[in-house]
This record gives structure tokens, C-alpha cells and sequence, in this order.
């Protein structure tokens, strides 16, 4: 971790819940910002931020609280973007830098054409980061440390865009996050794959479980340690969350589904026929990106990796 | 854990894998067991065994290693229980108890009932526990401490079966195991739904990524931690076994495969037309179950639950 000392005299950031009271707190604590105002639609929330002494400045009012930022940070769910843009667009400081932290990029790159932006660097980014928690109190300094945030900056040959793109990774850098860029599209590609696929899959075998008429919830519960337990954990992120991202992502995970079923009904009939050589080449196969993943360090955070496994 | 005292005592295991060589520990440990004789069919395994000196005898017949014994675990692969059982079953000394730790169960009752075993009592069992190594060096004492032991006993009104079915379960909970009496097919329904499901899915999303010709092998290692990961440690799991086991446990992977699939047909509709309130009330629904794991403490294991979830 770098410390590069104020790389934005003023930051806005609109939404004060997990993500954002994180950027504010990591970016205070890494000396990156100077002054630091919220705004969030929420009573409850600026009254806590306001006692939490967490930030120079708390409105509730976008046009006001963006006027002055050479930073601004859009941190509300993810299908609120499109209004909170919109509302703050024609009040930012010429050569301010305009980001976003939502899950999927695409939909937001669409809202922010929509509105004239042109004197502004406008780099949406996600910090891949996150926990079961919400509101104010959520945030702190090291979420964003040993994760990915990725920047999906527009196409441009424009120097000062490119330094723009390199100050707001370098902030990402500040807080212990390592930096992609990426196109919004590929963006929303590799997130249906890795992430929202995956989730999609564990809230539904969880809630298939939970239908079963001659196997009860209890037994579920009990017998969870071999493999549907991880399902759970999964499928107990934040609903309202979910719901947006599989709105906002309709067509990246549709295409990922429509490959995973493909692929599923291919093992269903070869269980079906007993066809033993197939499963067995494909279990094989799976391997090699488990080793990736062990080989980039990626399952430093389970220290019981290894004799939780395999467990049938 | 009690101490009960010397349970049998002659027991022989047939095969020193990662189960059977466990056992033999545990057995040891806990002082439940007399002599411990080992039946292996591998040269290698067996030498190994006489190496390590876990074992009082160490054959490569199966009908003189069992011939005194007071309890037999047979814990060969599986699919390979029905071949050992019937090369032991005339064998056996009247009185003596019959046990395995197969992953399935209804496949292995057929395959007794198939032969004479009308003298001795027969109880198979399955272990849920286990580690990615294998061989007579994986094994340890403290492998089935706080798992589950699923035993499957026959209906039977017999005095004497009921009080064998209680002295194995008291050798399981000797290791600091739990102990689940289960009907076979029930068992087998469980495990499809908890265990057998979750790894096809697991299997499938991970070679499903591996064939994606826009997204690389690189992309999905370094943004794995938002769901994929736990997918691929699930698939890492030995593909042997796995074979074996959906192919002997078709009926009910199928079964809870077809319920599965609907569902995400379900979800797959919900997601094309933009239903929000479905995908929300479903998406709430599932919590419940997590609720579940966490109050029963199945989730001790993993310390750094919290902070890693929910990541997007």
C-alpha cells in the first residue's frame, strides 16, 4: 500500500451504506482526500453519519453536495444509478472525476450516455468486496484490502481521460485493492460467470431443498457439512442486492444459464445411461482451475482448506 | 466422547484408505478394539501398513482376515462392496458384525441381501467425513470427530440385532462421532439433496467456465471469490469416488436433479421478464435454511464467515 497522499481535495459520496462508508473511512484513514462530504436520501443515515464524525459535510442534497467535488462516488443500489446520475449531472465541477461502485456495469454506462457528462471524467468502476452488513456503521477502513476493484473506463485517446483513469486507480491502490480494466460489457460477462451465476444457482438449490416433501429442513440442516452448506452461505446475501443485479445483468446470465443447463442435462443423461467413463472425464477436467486458484493464493482466507474437503 | 471399554475384540478392515486406515486409528486411540487385522488387496498398501505398525495382522486374504473377526468394516471404494462382501460372506464368524462406509447405501443392502448373511449381524454405515488424501498414510484418529455416522440398520424386532446396532453406535461415538439411524432409500434421498446435487452443480458450473470462449481461465481465478470459489473446491473432490457414487445412487440424484431444474427453469423465466417480486421473494425465502446451519453450529468450522460474504 502506497501512500500517495491527497489525490482529490474534495470527495462527494453519494449513498452512505457498507460500500461508501467504506471508501470515506479508507480514504481518510490513507490520507486521500481532503474534505469529505455525504449525501444520502436517508434522514436516519445523515443523522448517523453526522455522529459518527465521519465526513466535513452531510446533506441531503445531491445538487449541492456534488457542486464543489473533484471526486464523486455513487454508492446507492445499483438500479437507483440511473436517477442519482441524472439528479447530480448538471451541478459537477468541470474535470471532475464521476465513478460508481455497483455490481454491474453495463446498464450503468447506458444511464450515464444518457446524460450530458461531457466535462467530466466519467469511470464507472466495482470493488469486488462486501459483507452480510449494511447501513452506516457497516463500513470500515480494510474491506476493500487484497480485493479486486475494476475500473471499465471508456474507449478514449484523450491524455488527460488516461490521467484521469490513473489517479482513481491509484486511490483503489491506496486502499490495499489491486486495479482491472476492463470493457462494462466483458465486465458483466466475466461477473455473470464467477458471481452471478453461482448465486443464482445456490438460491435455487437451497430453496429446492426446502421444498422437498420426504426429506425435512432439519435433516438438510444436519447433513449440510458435505457440500450444501457452501450453498447456504451463498444464498444468504442481501435479497434486495440480488434482485437488482439479476435485473441489471438480464442478458449475461441468461446466456451463462443457458450454457450451464446445456451442460447439466449433458451429466443428467450421462448418469442416466450409467455412462461412467464420461462423468469421470468430466470430474477430472474441473481440476485444473481449482489448482489455479490455490496457485494464485486465492484460498489464503480458509485456513481448514483441505480437511473440510471431499467430505460425501 | 465416553470411553466405553473394549467393544470387539477382533476387528478387521478391509481395505487402509483414508476411512479404513482412520478407523483403525481411531479405533486404537479410543481402546475399542482388541487386534486390528487389515485385508488389502494392494501390495503397496499392505507393506505400508506393516511400516506404519497400525495393524496386529496384515493380509491379502480376505476369508482368513475375517474368519475370528468380531467386526468387519469393509472400506473399499464403493462400488467394489458387493465383489469383497461376497468373497467374505462364508467366512464370517456367527455373532459377528457386518459393516461398511459406503457413501450410498441402498446399492450396498441389495448387494447383501444377494448373499448369506443370515448369522451375523449386518449394519452398513456411512461416515460423512473425509479430506482429499487417500492411501494408508491419510488416515487419523480425529477424522470423525463432530461428523456425522449414518447408520442404516434392517427392520428387525431381534433383541440381539437391536443391541449390535447400539454397540456400533457406541463404537462411532467413541471417535466423537454423531450417530443417525436412517432407513437406506432415505438415506440415500438425504445425501442426493445435501451432498450428491451440490457436487454434480459444482462439477458442472466449473467445466461450464473452463469451455467459455470470452471469458479466460485467468479471469475466473482472479475474481473467483465472489461465488465461483467455493464451487471449485466442491469440484475438486476425487473423481472416482464421485463416479461411483451417481452411478450408484441414479434413482435419487435424478430425482432431486429433475426438481432442481424446474426450479431454475423457474428462475430463468423470472429473471427474462424482469419479475422482480418473484426472484425477491425467493431470494428472501432461502435464508431461512442459513438461519438453521448457523443456530446448530454446523458453521463453527469457518472463522471467517461474515466478512466473506456477500461479496458481488
Amino acid at each position: 500500500m502506497s501512500r500517495p497522499g491527497i489525490l482529490y481535495p474534495k470527495m462527494t459520496v453519494i449513498g452512505c451504506g457498507l460500500i461508501g462508508g467504506s471508501i470515506i473511512r479508507a480514504a481518510r484513514e490513507h490520507g486521500v482526500v481532503g474534505q469529505v462530504t455525504v449525501a444520502d436520501a436517508s434522514e436516519a443515515h445523515r443523522a448517523r453519519v453526522i455522529e459518527l464524525g465521519i465526513a466535513d459535510h452531510v446533506t441531503g442534497d445531491i445538487g449541492e453536495a456534488v457542486k464543489d467535488a473533484d471526486l464523486v462516488v455513487i454508492a446507492t443500489p445499483v438500479l437507483s444509478t440511473a436517477e442519482v446520475a441524472a439528479a447530480l449531472a448538471p451541478h459537477l465541477k468541470p474535470g471532475a472525476t464521476l465513478t460508481d461502485v455497483g455490481s454491474t456495469k453495463a446498464n450503468v454506462v447506458e444511464a450515464f450516455k444518457a446524460l450530458d457528462l461531457s466535462k467530466v471524467f466519467v469511470i464507472p468502476g466495482h470493488p469486488i468486496a462486501g459483507t452480510e452488513q449494511s447501513g452506516p456503521d457497516a463500513g470500515f477502513a480494510e474491506l476493500f484490502e487484497n480485493r479486486w476493484t475494476i475500473l471499465t473506463p471508456a474507449e478514449s485517446d484523450d491524455e488527460a481521460y488516461a490521467a484521469a483513469v490513473a489517479r482513481l486507480s491509484t486511490f483503489w491502490r491506496a486502499f490495499g485493492a489491486q486495479v482491472e480494466l476492463m470493457d462494462d460489457k466483458h465486465h458483466d460477462l466475466v461477473l455473470a460467470v464467477v458471481s452471478h451465476l453461482p448465486h443464482l444457482i445456490a438460491y435455487t438449490i437451497v430453496g429446492s431443498a426446502a421444498d422437498l416433501e420426504n426429506v425435512t429442513e432439519s435433516e438438510v440442516i444436519k447433513f449440510s457439512a458435505s457440500g450444501f452448506r457452501d450453498f447456504t452461505r451463498i444464498a444468504a446475501s442481501d435479497p434486495t442486492m440480488w434482485r437488482d443485479i439479476f435485473v441489471a445483468n438480464k442478458d449475461a446470465v441468461l446466456e451463462m444459464l443457458g450454457r450451464f443447463t446445456e451442460d447439466l442435462q449433458a451429466m443428467s443423461r450421462a448418469i442416466r445411461w450409467g455412462d461412467a467413463d464420461t462423468l469421470h472425464a468430466h470430474f477430472t477436467r474441473t481440476r485444473a482451475i481449482r489448482r489455479g486458484i490455490v496457485a494464485a493464493g486465492q484460498e489464503s482466507a480458509e485456513p481448514n482448506f483441505g480437511r473440510d474437503r471431499g467430505k460425501h
